[in-house]
């Protein structure tokens, strides 16, 4: 009990992460779905008061979509509110097959599978694939791939890993060229970096995949549901989908419910769902999450204008702020990142911007992204109004240290 | 592409499991809200057929349970399908906070932390424990710990694991004796075994843990919500959960909706809110599970009549087994696994119950289960009658081979 050294290390460990300014409180947030952005925000036991969130990742709002909440709303009245076990237990619904027939649709692919989030998805499926093959991996990750694709590379003990500069094809290109020949080769990237909001040129990736004979998993999880004719993400977008191995992605960001997925050729599919030990001893996600999910999916494909209208939203405010001379990462995706470049300093303002502005726009500090480029992350969504827009300028106006 | 070398070995693997017999194919169900435990099964692109369900993990049936339902629909209505953020951004609603804090109380702890699973609360959990401390750590692990379990354990590349004999006291005392001082001890184990459905004796452990100044990491999750007056699992039933540093439980069995969580002392939970990356790096559960969550856990803490109606049921199938002489483990939990003893022969039995008497019960085979001890595991929860019970114990006489 509490003389076990781990109780002291914790106090120890979470003093240290108060001194260095990293100490994360929550902002507990209820969403209005009849005015999304708007939230409320709890200041105390029995007090809320309404503010605009600017950071969400529910980029085209599909979450308060009429239609996607009465699928849930519909499956959870017929099927009740649990899965009830895991797949290969009572917990396959119908509609998890017709999801995973839908999102491998979405991307071409022959098949799909679902896993209880993107996270998920992405450590057991890496980590399966490379445990494989007696370990006979090499992965080439991007330097700025996402925690828990490294969570799935480093989990399989036997596999090397070699980081790849950020988005550099030479660099990529060169490490490639100096592998041994007979090593299984895997490129693990994103198209849509959640920092930076740059994006891949996933092309010349698989054209040096091809070259070298490397798989190549592509984590589309800021992308799905935005980019392509039908959302199918930045590969979709570029036609070269039918390039990448392994597209994955999430139900959580563009199509606003909850869950994560990969797609590929049928044997991959089939080997994941019978080896990822992530997907099988788990309880699958709920039918209304599938449901809600499923809705979402197909209208997103259906319906360019939300992403029309997004794009509209988000060239909008960049305008204002280049109008406004406040600096930001020039980014042609969704992702409008505000450098402010020291942890304190955006501590002080994005809690200046709620508590005085009523906008909310948390810090992203280290260890997320590299000391020095501290900032703001904002995400306008369809539903940001100009107004919306011209008050967060003001806000930053008068927060921002002056020049 | 198709030339890599992984798409061979994937045929092949999937080649090899059919020929062990081993190919798991999902059965297609869609759980009746208004006649638990009817399902209907999946038939062909156009038929269902309905069928009694006789594995789900949803024991209390709470997942169908109209309040809880209702929590879920209302939440949607008010604040969208999805959470929209990680719990860092826009993902804490004060529903996560309630929630943590009621299962907090519920185990007698300070905190709680949720996850968007069971698997992913016990191996980010024990991964991230495992690997503070420089991984200075000694694992003492459950020969039949949950495959969650073991993934945060091996996780943790630094540290030690010692697996001791299933709930073998002794065992485990020798492997304490024997380990070096300086190491940091911790004993991971469950306290309802889902396969064999035995029970440990968790005070026991306790008291050796503390002997030897050992961490206890406990899972609960075939245990929470049906046993100890709240349901506050076996460690309540007990009177022991105050010797236990960790208990973690779902919000997928006993309480039927989806999701996980930890409860410990408040520094243990907030040094995992603020390191365990799997917590971290990850959308935060829906409002709508969380709402029907929290309904759930306080509806089953208050109506101790649920927990006893379950155990009549069981015990009721359990005699009426007994009199048509048809072997089964007994045991003292939910539980009742129908051992066959031959993974074919499990799986011919399984698929002729669901053909032919329209009972759901699908085989148990290794790796779940050892070779030789293959089974059914049958979960008989309120909603069973007196009527479905004896056409299960009709089908089982008439397909299990004679003596």
């Amino acid at each position: 009990m509490s003389s076990h050294p781990f109780y002291a290390y914790c106090k120890e460990a979470l003093g240290d992460i108060e001194k260095q300014g990293r100490y994360r409180r929550f902002t507990p947030l209820s969403r209005q779905s009849m005015h999304y952005p708007v939230y409320d925000r709890k200041i105390n036991a029995k007090e809320e008061t309404p503010i605009i969130a600017w950071s969400a990742n529910d980029y085209l709002g599909m979450g308060i979509e009429p239609e996607v909440m009465n699928a849930a709303i519909m499956a959870i009245q017929k099927y009740g509110a649990g899965a009830g076990g895991t797949r290969n237990i009572a917990g396959t619904h119908p509609l998890h097959e017709a999801l995973e027939a839908e999102l491998a649709d979405l991307h071409g692919k022959e098949a799909g599978l679902l896993f209880v989030s993107g996270y998920v998805s992405n450590q057991a499926s890496l980590q399966t694939i490379l445990t494989s093959m007696s370990g006979n991996w090499m992965t080439f990750s991007d330097q700025q791939n996402h925690n828990s694709m490294i969570a799935g590379i480093k989990g399989a003990k036997n596999a090397d890993c070699v980081v790849f500069k950020h988005n550099d094809l030479q660099d990529l290109e060169h490490k490639l060229a100096n592998a041994p020949k007979n090593v299984a080769k895997l490129i693990a990237f994103e198209s849509v970096y959640s920092m930076d909001g740059d994006i891949a040129d996933i092309g010349a990736i698989c054209a040096l995949a091809h070259k070298y004979n490397a798989l190549t998993y592509l984590d589309e999880v800021h992308a799905v549901g935005l980019y392509g004719k039908e959302g199918g993400g930045v590969s979709q977008r570029d036609g070269v989908a039918n390039q990448v191995d392994i597209i994955e992605g999430t139900l959580a960001k563009g199509f606003g419910v909850h869950g994560g997925y990969v797609t590929a050729k049928r044997e991959i599919i089939e080997y994941l769902r019978l080896a990822a030990a992530g997907f099988i001893f788990t309880t699958s996600l709920p039918p209304s999450v599938v449901a809600a999910a499923l809705k979402s999916v197909r209208l997103v494909r259906q319906q360019n204008w939300r992403r029309e209208k997004l794009f509209e939203r988000i060239h909008t405010f960049q305008e204002k702020l280049r109008q406004a001379n406040i600096p930001f990462i020039e980014t042609k995706s969704q992702i409008v990142p505000v450098i402010i470049g020291e942890a304190e300093l955006c501590k002080k303002i994005s809690q200046r911007l709620l508590d005085e502005y009523k906008i909310y726009a948390p810090p992203i500090n280290y260890p997320t992204v590299p000391k020095g480029t501290e900032r703001l992350r904002l995400t306008p969504n369809p539903y940001h109004t100009d107004k919306m827009m011209d008050d967060m300028v003001d806000a930053l106006k008068a927060l921002l240290p002056k020049k």
